[in-house]
């Protein structure tokens, strides 16, 4: 396997509360909800996604729970699964303490509030609105 | 927030047997178990964990599901979310059938085999030993 990865799908229980999250609270650019022309069947899972272009060439999706379970043949799982993290670096100390309140003022919670970890870094932890878990890392070195 | 993601941290129960998938299996790279000078105690996870540096900055680490939910401040969640999952683009169709078998032949599940999907792709979906959701796809466009 090359050493890449291009797609980071979180599965959601409704596109547009994620959307308006990840757009209006967090500031990532978007489309939008594309891909509806793709209205699924008794086979294939229904297309609608919403997708960011990061730097790096990575895309984070957001991708409704059930069809990310047809998709991939997997049965529905529940929501905050808690089982990953996605790391997210700033410039600065006082940025993980501005991400953290903007993410909360967004609908998020915020699961440990920002602090020194032995390793040097400072972070803190919040969850999305479907419990999707990010760190935010000031890391000094 | 910036348009990027850093680090992807995925939750193990046994951080021996999920390098040598990552590693061995699938063959990426890595240091190994790193930052064992962390033992950990009431307060704070303990530091150790594997990292595989990414193309484009991105950093797939590896780290005891105990661990990341006492870093977090969450409570342990069982393997297997299936809440999300982890797109890797290859060159050929046939590259993903064979990722898929190098997956399956290193202790992976394949949940879907591969096909085409309406949008355009062909792809299929395996699990790590942990039940974390990778898709490989091949996209013609």
């Amino acid at each position: 396997m090359n050493a890449r990865i291009d797609v980071i799908t979180l599965a959601v229980d409704d596109l547009d509360r994620s959307l308006v999250f990840y757009r209006d609270g967090l500031g990532l650019k978007t489309q939008g909800v594309i891909a509806t022309e793709f209205p699924g069947d008794e086979v294939n899972a229904a297309g609608a996604v919403v997708m960011f272009e990061l730097e790096g060439g990575l895309t984070l999706a957001l991708y409704p729970r059930r069809e990310l379970a047809k998709d991939a043949g997997i049965p529905v799982v529940p929501a905050r699964s808690g089982g990953f993290s996605i790391g997210h670096l700033v410039a600065t100390r006082s940025d993980v303490d501005k991400l953290l309140a903007a993410a909360r003022a967004a609908g998020a919670t915020v699961e440990d509030e920002p602090r020194d970890r032995p390793w040097g870094i400072y972070s803190g932890y919040f969850r999305d609105p479907d419990g999707h878990l990010w760190e935010v890392i000031w890391n000094p070195r």
